[in-house]
Protein backbone atom coordinates (compact mmCIF):
# COMPACT_ATOMS: atom_id res chain seq x y z
CA UNK A 1 0.00 0.00 0.00
CA UNK A 2 1.33 3.30 -1.04
CA UNK A 3 2.01 5.82 1.47
CA UNK A 4 -0.65 8.88 1.60
CA UNK A 5 -0.89 12.19 3.86
CA UNK A 6 -3.49 10.30 6.19
CA UNK A 7 -0.18 8.18 6.90
CA UNK A 8 3.12 9.47 5.96
CA UNK A 9 5.25 9.26 9.18
CA UNK A 10 6.78 12.96 9.88
CA UNK A 11 10.40 12.92 8.98
CA UNK A 12 13.09 15.79 10.40
CA UNK A 13 15.92 17.17 8.82
CA UNK A 14 18.04 20.03 10.50
CA UNK A 15 19.57 22.98 9.00
CA UNK A 16 20.63 26.27 9.89
CA UNK A 17 19.63 25.62 13.45
CA UNK A 18 16.22 24.48 12.60
CA UNK A 19 14.24 21.10 12.96
CA UNK A 20 12.32 20.93 10.46
CA UNK A 21 8.97 18.35 10.34
CA UNK A 22 7.90 17.13 6.61
CA UNK A 23 6.14 14.16 5.26
CA UNK A 24 7.67 12.32 1.48
CA UNK A 25 4.90 10.76 -0.73
CA UNK A 26 4.85 9.41 -4.19
CA UNK A 27 7.84 7.70 -6.54
CA UNK A 28 11.18 7.89 -4.95
CA UNK A 29 12.64 9.49 -8.27
CA UNK A 30 11.29 12.12 -10.21
CA UNK A 31 11.09 16.10 -9.34
CA UNK A 32 9.84 16.46 -6.61
CA UNK A 33 6.73 19.03 -5.83
CA UNK A 34 7.22 21.00 -2.61
CA UNK A 35 4.11 22.58 -0.98
CA UNK A 36 4.52 25.92 0.87
CA UNK A 37 2.01 26.61 3.05
CA UNK A 38 -0.82 29.23 3.91
CA UNK A 39 -0.90 31.18 6.53
CA UNK A 40 -1.49 29.66 10.17
CA UNK A 41 -1.52 25.86 8.07
CA UNK A 42 0.36 23.10 9.39
CA UNK A 43 1.30 20.09 7.12
CA UNK A 44 -2.28 18.45 8.55
CA UNK A 45 -3.84 21.68 6.72
CA UNK A 46 -3.44 20.40 3.04
CA UNK A 47 -6.02 18.43 1.46
CA UNK A 48 -5.31 14.46 1.48
CA UNK A 49 -7.37 14.03 -1.91
CA UNK A 50 -5.49 16.91 -3.58
CA UNK A 51 -1.67 15.41 -2.55
CA UNK A 52 -2.41 12.09 -3.05
CA UNK A 53 -3.74 12.51 -6.50
CA UNK A 54 -0.20 14.61 -7.20
CA UNK A 55 1.73 11.89 -5.47
CA UNK A 56 0.74 8.68 -7.90
CA UNK A 57 3.59 10.25 -10.66
CA UNK A 58 5.71 12.57 -8.58
CA UNK A 59 7.41 13.00 -5.15
CA UNK A 60 5.72 15.59 -3.39
CA UNK A 61 6.63 16.95 0.07
CA UNK A 62 4.94 19.19 2.60
CA UNK A 63 6.56 20.49 5.84
CA UNK A 64 6.81 22.90 8.52
CA UNK A 65 8.53 25.97 7.71
CA UNK A 66 10.37 27.56 10.63
CA UNK A 67 8.40 27.75 14.09
CA UNK A 68 5.42 26.33 12.49
CA UNK A 69 4.10 23.22 14.15
CA UNK A 70 5.94 20.62 14.81
CA UNK A 71 9.42 22.64 13.54
CA UNK A 72 11.57 24.31 15.83
CA UNK A 73 12.91 28.05 15.55
CA UNK A 74 10.44 30.86 15.49
CA UNK A 75 8.44 32.25 12.96
CA UNK A 76 10.04 35.47 10.99
CA UNK A 77 7.81 38.28 10.06
CA UNK A 78 8.78 39.07 6.82
CA UNK A 79 8.21 37.01 3.40
CA UNK A 80 11.63 36.98 2.42
CA UNK A 81 12.75 35.56 5.55
CA UNK A 82 9.90 32.79 5.30
CA UNK A 83 11.29 31.88 1.90
CA UNK A 84 15.09 31.87 2.73
CA UNK A 85 13.90 29.17 6.01
CA UNK A 86 12.14 27.53 3.13
CA UNK A 87 14.89 27.46 0.55
CA UNK A 88 17.21 26.46 3.72
CA UNK A 89 14.73 23.00 4.33
CA UNK A 90 14.76 22.03 0.23
CA UNK A 91 18.43 22.56 -0.30
CA UNK A 92 18.80 20.48 2.93
CA UNK A 93 16.65 17.54 1.73
CA UNK A 94 19.49 17.71 -0.99
CA UNK A 95 17.25 17.78 -3.71
CA UNK A 96 19.03 18.94 -7.55
CA UNK A 97 15.71 20.30 -8.55
CA UNK A 98 12.17 20.54 -7.28
CA UNK A 99 8.54 22.00 -8.35
CA UNK A 100 7.00 24.47 -6.26
CA UNK A 101 2.89 24.94 -4.98
CA UNK A 102 2.57 27.73 -3.19
CA UNK A 103 -0.80 28.82 -1.57
CA UNK A 104 -2.00 31.67 -0.47
CA UNK A 105 1.38 32.80 1.82
CA UNK A 106 3.08 30.06 0.39
CA UNK A 107 2.51 31.51 -3.22
CA UNK A 108 4.49 34.67 -1.74
CA UNK A 109 7.44 32.23 -0.49
CA UNK A 110 7.31 30.76 -4.61
CA UNK A 111 7.40 34.30 -6.17
CA UNK A 112 10.67 34.48 -3.67
CA UNK A 113 12.37 31.42 -4.07
CA UNK A 114 12.11 31.43 -8.25
CA UNK A 115 14.59 33.38 -9.22
CA UNK A 116 17.19 32.23 -6.11
CA UNK A 117 19.62 30.14 -7.11
CA UNK A 118 20.43 27.80 -4.23
CA UNK A 119 17.67 25.88 -5.32
CA UNK A 120 16.95 25.02 -8.75
CA UNK A 121 13.00 25.35 -9.15
CA UNK A 122 12.09 24.23 -12.09
CA UNK A 123 7.83 25.60 -12.57
CA UNK A 124 5.84 26.95 -9.95
CA UNK A 125 2.38 26.73 -9.09
CA UNK A 126 0.61 29.77 -6.88
CA UNK A 127 -2.50 29.41 -6.03
CA UNK A 128 -4.92 32.20 -4.27
CA UNK A 129 -1.21 34.53 -3.90
CA UNK A 130 -1.23 37.93 -4.92
CA UNK A 131 2.43 40.00 -5.67
CA UNK A 132 4.16 42.59 -3.75
CA UNK A 133 1.50 45.46 -3.79
CA UNK A 134 -0.88 43.01 -4.51
CA UNK A 135 -4.58 44.06 -2.72
CA UNK A 136 -5.33 42.06 0.85
CA UNK A 137 -8.33 41.65 3.10
CA UNK A 138 -6.76 39.24 5.42
CA UNK A 139 -7.50 40.68 8.55
CA UNK A 140 -11.01 42.02 7.76
CA UNK A 141 -11.40 38.61 6.37
CA UNK A 142 -10.05 36.61 9.74
CA UNK A 143 -12.20 38.44 11.62
CA UNK A 144 -15.25 38.01 9.55
CA UNK A 145 -14.78 34.81 9.00
CA UNK A 146 -14.51 33.63 13.14
CA UNK A 147 -17.46 36.26 13.88
CA UNK A 148 -19.58 33.72 11.92
CA UNK A 149 -19.13 30.62 14.33
CA UNK A 150 -19.01 27.87 11.94
CA UNK A 151 -17.92 24.44 12.75
CA UNK A 152 -14.59 25.21 11.03
CA UNK A 153 -13.21 28.92 10.20
CA UNK A 154 -12.22 27.54 6.79
CA UNK A 155 -15.55 27.25 5.90
CA UNK A 156 -16.69 30.67 5.92
CA UNK A 157 -12.72 31.82 4.75
CA UNK A 158 -11.91 29.57 2.28
CA UNK A 159 -15.27 29.10 0.38
CA UNK A 160 -18.34 30.84 -0.91
CA UNK A 161 -21.81 31.24 0.85
CA UNK A 162 -23.72 28.63 -2.02
CA UNK A 163 -24.46 25.39 -0.64
CA UNK A 164 -22.05 23.67 -3.76
CA UNK A 165 -19.02 25.79 -2.33
CA UNK A 166 -20.20 25.10 1.77
CA UNK A 167 -20.87 21.29 0.82
CA UNK A 168 -17.43 21.13 -0.80
CA UNK A 169 -15.49 23.18 1.81
CA UNK A 170 -17.09 20.73 4.52
CA UNK A 171 -15.94 17.64 2.48
CA UNK A 172 -12.39 19.04 2.50
CA UNK A 173 -12.43 19.68 6.09
CA UNK A 174 -13.44 16.33 6.76
CA UNK A 175 -10.16 15.05 4.54
CA UNK A 176 -8.46 17.05 6.16
CA UNK A 177 -9.18 16.01 9.68
CA UNK A 178 -9.19 11.94 8.89
CA UNK A 179 -5.45 11.96 9.68
CA UNK A 180 -5.38 10.98 13.52
CA UNK A 181 -1.52 10.23 14.33
CA UNK A 182 1.57 12.85 15.05
CA UNK A 183 -1.31 15.45 13.68
CA UNK A 184 0.49 18.94 14.17
CA UNK A 185 -1.01 21.54 17.12
CA UNK A 186 -2.66 24.24 15.77
CA UNK A 187 -1.06 27.23 15.29
CA UNK A 188 -0.82 30.03 17.74
CA UNK A 189 -0.04 33.93 18.20
CA UNK A 190 3.32 33.33 17.85
CA UNK A 191 2.67 31.94 14.43
CA UNK A 192 -0.67 33.69 13.18
CA UNK A 193 0.86 37.44 14.35
CA UNK A 194 4.24 37.14 12.55
CA UNK A 195 2.79 35.54 9.44
CA UNK A 196 -0.23 38.25 9.38
CA UNK A 197 3.10 40.94 9.47
CA UNK A 198 4.49 39.69 6.75
CA UNK A 199 1.44 38.87 4.60
CA UNK A 200 0.51 42.84 5.31
CA UNK A 201 3.94 44.46 4.40
CA UNK A 202 4.51 41.85 1.36
CA UNK A 203 0.98 43.85 -0.04
CA UNK A 204 1.89 47.24 1.38
CA UNK A 205 5.22 46.93 -0.60
CA UNK A 206 5.33 48.61 -3.84
CA UNK A 207 7.16 47.06 -6.60
CA UNK A 208 7.90 49.27 -10.00
CA UNK A 209 7.27 47.51 -13.09
CA UNK A 210 6.59 44.14 -11.46
CA UNK A 211 10.16 43.48 -10.90
CA UNK A 212 9.71 40.74 -8.84
CA UNK A 213 7.11 38.83 -10.94
CA UNK A 214 9.27 40.09 -14.54
CA UNK A 215 12.65 37.57 -12.56
CA UNK A 216 10.24 34.55 -12.45
CA UNK A 217 11.25 32.91 -15.66
CA UNK A 218 10.27 29.83 -14.91
CA UNK A 219 6.85 28.42 -16.43
CA UNK A 220 4.35 29.72 -13.77
CA UNK A 221 0.47 28.04 -12.95
CA UNK A 222 -1.61 30.96 -11.64
CA UNK A 223 -4.65 29.73 -9.98
CA UNK A 224 -7.35 31.32 -7.93
CA UNK A 225 -11.03 31.26 -6.84
CA UNK A 226 -13.50 33.53 -8.43
CA UNK A 227 -14.58 35.55 -5.16
CA UNK A 228 -11.63 34.70 -2.93
CA UNK A 229 -12.16 37.89 -0.34
CA UNK A 230 -8.93 37.71 0.85
CA UNK A 231 -6.86 38.53 -2.12
CA UNK A 232 -9.29 39.44 -4.64
CA UNK A 233 -9.00 37.40 -8.19
CA UNK A 234 -8.09 40.76 -9.81
CA UNK A 235 -4.37 39.75 -8.23
CA UNK A 236 -4.07 36.85 -10.17
CA UNK A 237 -4.76 38.30 -13.54
CA UNK A 238 -2.97 41.05 -12.84
CA UNK A 239 0.20 38.68 -11.43
CA UNK A 240 -0.33 36.74 -14.88
CA UNK A 241 -0.26 39.74 -16.98
CA UNK A 242 2.99 40.80 -15.20
CA UNK A 243 4.76 37.25 -15.41
CA UNK A 244 6.74 35.99 -18.26
CA UNK A 245 5.41 33.20 -18.61
CA UNK A 246 2.23 32.47 -17.20
CA UNK A 247 -0.62 30.37 -17.51
CA UNK A 248 -3.81 31.74 -15.80
CA UNK A 249 -6.64 29.38 -14.84
CA UNK A 250 -10.01 30.77 -12.58
CA UNK A 251 -12.48 28.57 -11.09
CA UNK A 252 -16.00 29.41 -10.59
CA UNK A 253 -18.13 30.46 -7.52
CA UNK A 254 -15.01 29.86 -5.36
CA UNK A 255 -13.41 31.56 -2.92
CA UNK A 256 -9.01 31.14 -1.45
CA UNK A 257 -9.65 27.96 -1.08
CA UNK A 258 -10.58 27.11 -4.86
CA UNK A 259 -7.81 24.33 -5.21
CA UNK A 260 -9.84 22.22 -2.01
CA UNK A 261 -12.85 23.27 -3.82
CA UNK A 262 -12.29 21.28 -7.38
CA UNK A 263 -9.23 18.68 -6.05
CA UNK A 264 -9.88 17.15 -9.49
CA UNK A 265 -9.66 19.49 -11.88
CA UNK A 266 -6.94 21.37 -9.86
CA UNK A 267 -4.86 18.29 -9.92
CA UNK A 268 -5.64 17.56 -13.42
CA UNK A 269 -4.48 21.41 -13.94
CA UNK A 270 -1.38 20.78 -12.16
CA UNK A 271 -0.60 17.68 -13.81
CA UNK A 272 -1.37 19.06 -17.11
CA UNK A 273 1.14 22.09 -16.22
CA UNK A 274 3.98 19.97 -14.93
CA UNK A 275 3.90 17.22 -17.61
CA UNK A 276 4.01 19.98 -20.52
CA UNK B 1 -8.42 2.59 -38.42
CA UNK B 2 -10.32 5.27 -37.10
CA UNK B 3 -11.59 8.50 -38.93
CA UNK B 4 -9.40 11.80 -38.70
CA UNK B 5 -10.22 14.97 -39.66
CA UNK B 6 -8.02 14.86 -42.40
CA UNK B 7 -9.85 11.69 -44.03
CA UNK B 8 -13.52 12.46 -42.86
CA UNK B 9 -15.95 11.97 -45.27
CA UNK B 10 -17.78 14.74 -45.60
CA UNK B 11 -21.67 14.60 -44.90
CA UNK B 12 -24.60 16.78 -45.80
CA UNK B 13 -28.27 17.24 -44.04
CA UNK B 14 -30.38 19.59 -45.36
CA UNK B 15 -32.57 21.79 -43.36
CA UNK B 16 -34.31 25.24 -43.59
CA UNK B 17 -33.67 25.21 -47.53
CA UNK B 18 -29.90 24.83 -46.68
CA UNK B 19 -27.71 22.01 -47.75
CA UNK B 20 -24.86 21.75 -44.79
CA UNK B 21 -21.64 20.18 -45.55
CA UNK B 22 -20.52 18.63 -42.03
CA UNK B 23 -17.56 16.05 -40.84
CA UNK B 24 -18.21 13.58 -37.69
CA UNK B 25 -15.21 12.09 -35.92
CA UNK B 26 -15.40 9.94 -32.83
CA UNK B 27 -17.48 7.12 -30.92
CA UNK B 28 -21.34 6.63 -32.13
CA UNK B 29 -22.28 7.64 -28.56
CA UNK B 30 -21.84 10.18 -26.23
CA UNK B 31 -23.00 13.87 -25.94
CA UNK B 32 -21.22 15.26 -29.15
CA UNK B 33 -19.24 18.08 -29.33
CA UNK B 34 -19.99 20.47 -31.84
CA UNK B 35 -17.27 23.15 -33.46
CA UNK B 36 -17.81 26.55 -34.07
CA UNK B 37 -15.60 28.53 -36.61
CA UNK B 38 -13.68 31.48 -36.65
CA UNK B 39 -14.13 34.35 -39.23
CA UNK B 40 -13.92 32.75 -42.71
CA UNK B 41 -12.71 29.59 -41.69
CA UNK B 42 -14.05 26.24 -42.87
CA UNK B 43 -14.12 22.63 -41.32
CA UNK B 44 -10.56 22.38 -42.71
CA UNK B 45 -9.57 25.61 -40.99
CA UNK B 46 -9.54 23.10 -37.74
CA UNK B 47 -6.54 21.76 -36.18
CA UNK B 48 -6.50 18.14 -36.62
CA UNK B 49 -4.53 17.39 -33.80
CA UNK B 50 -6.96 19.06 -31.79
CA UNK B 51 -9.94 17.57 -33.00
CA UNK B 52 -8.41 14.48 -33.36
CA UNK B 53 -8.06 13.85 -29.88
CA UNK B 54 -11.18 15.12 -28.67
CA UNK B 55 -12.56 12.84 -31.03
CA UNK B 56 -10.95 10.03 -28.74
CA UNK B 57 -13.78 9.75 -26.00
CA UNK B 58 -16.55 11.69 -27.38
CA UNK B 59 -18.16 12.49 -31.12
CA UNK B 60 -17.16 15.45 -32.52
CA UNK B 61 -18.48 17.82 -35.10
CA UNK B 62 -17.70 19.89 -37.29
CA UNK B 63 -19.61 22.31 -40.20
CA UNK B 64 -19.71 24.48 -42.91
CA UNK B 65 -22.53 27.15 -41.73
CA UNK B 66 -24.69 28.77 -43.74
CA UNK B 67 -23.39 29.96 -47.24
CA UNK B 68 -19.78 28.91 -46.12
CA UNK B 69 -17.71 26.23 -47.69
CA UNK B 70 -19.22 23.52 -49.33
CA UNK B 71 -22.99 24.69 -47.24
CA UNK B 72 -25.13 26.28 -49.51
CA UNK B 73 -27.23 29.51 -48.29
CA UNK B 74 -25.87 32.59 -48.07
CA UNK B 75 -23.67 34.52 -44.78
CA UNK B 76 -26.02 36.73 -42.64
CA UNK B 77 -24.58 39.75 -41.25
CA UNK B 78 -25.56 39.27 -38.02
CA UNK B 79 -24.29 36.80 -34.98
CA UNK B 80 -27.98 36.30 -34.31
CA UNK B 81 -28.81 34.90 -37.73
CA UNK B 82 -25.52 32.96 -37.92
CA UNK B 83 -26.71 31.66 -34.86
CA UNK B 84 -30.06 30.38 -35.52
CA UNK B 85 -28.14 28.93 -38.76
CA UNK B 86 -26.03 26.36 -36.12
CA UNK B 87 -28.75 25.55 -34.47
CA UNK B 88 -30.65 24.55 -37.59
CA UNK B 89 -27.85 22.64 -38.46
CA UNK B 90 -27.47 20.72 -34.68
CA UNK B 91 -31.32 20.21 -34.98
CA UNK B 92 -31.40 18.52 -38.30
CA UNK B 93 -28.72 16.27 -37.00
CA UNK B 94 -31.72 15.03 -34.56
CA UNK B 95 -29.07 15.51 -31.62
CA UNK B 96 -30.92 15.67 -28.25
CA UNK B 97 -28.23 17.24 -26.74
CA UNK B 98 -24.75 18.91 -27.51
CA UNK B 99 -21.91 20.74 -26.02
CA UNK B 100 -20.04 23.54 -28.25
CA UNK B 101 -16.52 24.81 -28.71
CA UNK B 102 -16.60 27.92 -29.96
CA UNK B 103 -13.75 30.13 -31.71
CA UNK B 104 -13.46 33.46 -32.05
CA UNK B 105 -16.91 34.06 -34.09
CA UNK B 106 -18.16 30.57 -33.19
CA UNK B 107 -17.87 31.48 -29.25
CA UNK B 108 -20.05 34.94 -30.18
CA UNK B 109 -22.69 31.82 -31.78
CA UNK B 110 -22.01 29.73 -28.51
CA UNK B 111 -22.96 32.29 -26.23
CA UNK B 112 -26.19 32.84 -28.41
CA UNK B 113 -27.10 29.47 -28.52
CA UNK B 114 -26.45 28.68 -24.80
CA UNK B 115 -29.55 29.98 -23.47
CA UNK B 116 -31.85 28.95 -26.46
CA UNK B 117 -34.12 25.88 -26.26
CA UNK B 118 -34.61 24.51 -29.66
CA UNK B 119 -31.64 22.57 -29.21
CA UNK B 120 -30.47 21.74 -25.70
CA UNK B 121 -26.65 22.86 -25.24
CA UNK B 122 -24.93 20.79 -21.80
CA UNK B 123 -21.83 23.22 -21.51
CA UNK B 124 -20.16 25.27 -23.99
CA UNK B 125 -16.58 26.38 -24.55
CA UNK B 126 -15.62 30.00 -25.82
CA UNK B 127 -11.92 30.38 -26.85
CA UNK B 128 -10.32 33.70 -28.27
CA UNK B 129 -13.64 35.48 -28.39
CA UNK B 130 -15.72 38.62 -26.63
CA UNK B 131 -18.61 39.30 -25.36
CA UNK B 132 -21.21 41.56 -26.69
CA UNK B 133 -19.60 45.34 -26.62
CA UNK B 134 -16.45 44.00 -25.77
CA UNK B 135 -13.16 45.16 -27.52
CA UNK B 136 -12.46 43.55 -30.95
CA UNK B 137 -9.43 45.33 -33.34
CA UNK B 138 -10.34 42.82 -36.23
CA UNK B 139 -10.10 44.98 -39.44
CA UNK B 140 -6.71 46.79 -38.29
CA UNK B 141 -5.63 43.74 -37.40
CA UNK B 142 -6.14 41.58 -40.23
CA UNK B 143 -4.75 44.34 -42.56
CA UNK B 144 -1.56 44.02 -40.58
CA UNK B 145 -1.58 40.30 -40.86
CA UNK B 146 -1.65 40.28 -44.54
CA UNK B 147 0.82 43.39 -44.98
CA UNK B 148 3.82 41.18 -43.30
CA UNK B 149 3.14 38.70 -46.22
CA UNK B 150 3.92 35.76 -44.63
CA UNK B 151 3.38 32.05 -46.15
CA UNK B 152 -0.21 31.57 -43.91
CA UNK B 153 -1.73 35.17 -42.44
CA UNK B 154 -2.96 32.62 -39.88
CA UNK B 155 1.03 32.91 -38.47
CA UNK B 156 0.88 36.58 -37.63
CA UNK B 157 -3.33 36.72 -36.95
CA UNK B 158 -3.13 33.85 -34.39
CA UNK B 159 0.25 33.34 -33.16
CA UNK B 160 2.90 35.91 -31.62
CA UNK B 161 5.86 37.57 -32.70
CA UNK B 162 8.22 35.21 -30.86
CA UNK B 163 9.69 32.33 -32.28
CA UNK B 164 8.33 29.60 -30.26
CA UNK B 165 4.72 31.23 -30.92
CA UNK B 166 5.57 31.52 -34.43
CA UNK B 167 7.15 27.83 -34.55
CA UNK B 168 3.63 26.40 -32.98
CA UNK B 169 2.33 28.10 -36.20
CA UNK B 170 4.07 26.96 -38.71
CA UNK B 171 3.56 23.63 -37.15
CA UNK B 172 -0.31 24.20 -36.56
CA UNK B 173 -0.30 25.29 -40.54
CA UNK B 174 0.81 22.09 -42.22
CA UNK B 175 -1.06 20.31 -39.78
CA UNK B 176 -4.26 22.46 -41.14
CA UNK B 177 -2.86 21.63 -44.61
CA UNK B 178 -2.33 17.48 -44.17
CA UNK B 179 -6.27 17.03 -45.58
CA UNK B 180 -5.97 16.20 -49.52
CA UNK B 181 -9.65 15.27 -50.52
CA UNK B 182 -12.60 16.96 -50.47
CA UNK B 183 -11.22 20.16 -49.00
CA UNK B 184 -13.15 23.15 -49.14
CA UNK B 185 -12.69 26.22 -50.93
CA UNK B 186 -10.89 29.29 -49.43
CA UNK B 187 -14.13 31.81 -48.37
CA UNK B 188 -14.36 35.22 -50.74
CA UNK B 189 -16.09 38.29 -49.63
CA UNK B 190 -19.54 36.90 -49.79
CA UNK B 191 -18.44 35.04 -46.91
CA UNK B 192 -15.46 37.84 -45.24
CA UNK B 193 -17.49 40.98 -45.67
CA UNK B 194 -21.26 39.48 -43.63
CA UNK B 195 -19.15 38.09 -41.01
CA UNK B 196 -16.84 41.03 -40.59
CA UNK B 197 -20.27 43.56 -40.04
CA UNK B 198 -21.53 40.77 -37.86
CA UNK B 199 -18.49 40.56 -35.16
CA UNK B 200 -18.09 44.45 -36.00
CA UNK B 201 -21.66 44.92 -34.56
CA UNK B 202 -21.59 42.18 -31.74
CA UNK B 203 -18.80 44.33 -30.61
CA UNK B 204 -20.81 47.48 -30.97
CA UNK B 205 -23.97 46.66 -29.51
CA UNK B 206 -24.07 47.70 -26.03
CA UNK B 207 -25.74 44.86 -23.32
CA UNK B 208 -26.31 46.61 -20.18
CA UNK B 209 -25.51 44.21 -17.17
CA UNK B 210 -23.92 41.89 -19.07
CA UNK B 211 -27.23 40.31 -19.45
CA UNK B 212 -26.63 38.27 -22.11
CA UNK B 213 -23.46 36.34 -20.75
CA UNK B 214 -26.14 36.47 -17.44
CA UNK B 215 -28.56 34.07 -19.52
CA UNK B 216 -25.78 31.22 -19.78
CA UNK B 217 -26.57 28.89 -17.11
CA UNK B 218 -24.41 25.94 -18.48
CA UNK B 219 -20.75 25.62 -17.10
CA UNK B 220 -18.17 27.44 -19.44
CA UNK B 221 -14.71 27.15 -20.23
CA UNK B 222 -13.45 30.81 -21.64
CA UNK B 223 -10.14 30.32 -23.11
CA UNK B 224 -7.62 32.88 -24.22
CA UNK B 225 -4.37 34.25 -25.32
CA UNK B 226 -2.13 36.79 -23.39
CA UNK B 227 -1.17 38.92 -26.65
CA UNK B 228 -4.81 38.59 -28.59
CA UNK B 229 -4.58 41.23 -31.12
CA UNK B 230 -7.46 40.90 -32.07
CA UNK B 231 -9.60 40.68 -29.08
CA UNK B 232 -7.79 41.37 -26.11
CA UNK B 233 -7.08 39.19 -23.12
CA UNK B 234 -9.34 41.66 -21.48
CA UNK B 235 -12.23 40.07 -22.80
CA UNK B 236 -12.11 37.00 -21.63
CA UNK B 237 -11.40 38.31 -18.13
CA UNK B 238 -14.63 40.46 -18.15
CA UNK B 239 -16.66 37.35 -19.82
CA UNK B 240 -15.29 35.23 -17.19
CA UNK B 241 -16.46 37.91 -14.71
CA UNK B 242 -19.59 38.34 -15.94
CA UNK B 243 -20.71 34.91 -16.68
CA UNK B 244 -21.87 32.85 -13.72
CA UNK B 245 -20.62 29.54 -13.59
CA UNK B 246 -17.52 30.32 -15.75
CA UNK B 247 -13.46 28.91 -15.44
CA UNK B 248 -11.17 30.99 -17.49
CA UNK B 249 -8.05 29.45 -18.44
CA UNK B 250 -5.30 32.00 -20.58
CA UNK B 251 -2.50 30.46 -22.05
CA UNK B 252 1.22 32.44 -21.78
CA UNK B 253 2.96 34.30 -24.77
CA UNK B 254 -0.11 33.26 -27.35
CA UNK B 255 -2.43 35.42 -29.91
CA UNK B 256 -5.93 34.73 -31.15
CA UNK B 257 -4.51 30.64 -32.27
CA UNK B 258 -3.66 30.03 -28.59
CA UNK B 259 -5.84 26.85 -29.01
CA UNK B 260 -3.75 25.63 -31.63
CA UNK B 261 -0.20 26.60 -30.08
CA UNK B 262 -0.92 24.69 -27.43
CA UNK B 263 -3.18 21.77 -29.18
CA UNK B 264 -2.22 18.99 -26.07
CA UNK B 265 -2.96 21.41 -23.33
CA UNK B 266 -5.60 22.62 -24.85
CA UNK B 267 -7.47 19.33 -25.32
CA UNK B 268 -6.41 18.78 -21.55
CA UNK B 269 -8.07 21.43 -20.48
CA UNK B 270 -11.27 21.14 -22.53
CA UNK B 271 -11.47 17.22 -21.69
CA UNK B 272 -11.27 17.97 -17.64
CA UNK B 273 -14.02 20.51 -18.37
CA UNK B 274 -15.92 18.55 -20.42
CA UNK B 275 -15.85 15.35 -18.03
CA UNK B 276 -16.16 17.18 -14.75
Amino acid sequence: MSITLETAPTLHVEAAGIRFAYRRLGPKTGIPLVLLQHFTGTMDAWDPLVVNALATDRPVIVFNNAGVGTSTGTVPDTVEQMAIDAETFIAALGLAEADLLGFSLGGFLAQVLAPRTKVKIRKIIIAGSAAKGGEEHLLQVVEDAFAKGARDVRLPLFFTPSQSSQDAGGAFIDRAAARTVERDPDSGEAVSNPQAKAIIGWCAETDPGHASLQAIRQPALIVHGSDDTMFPSINAYEMFKNTPDATLIIYPDSGHGALFQYPETFVSHVKTFLDA
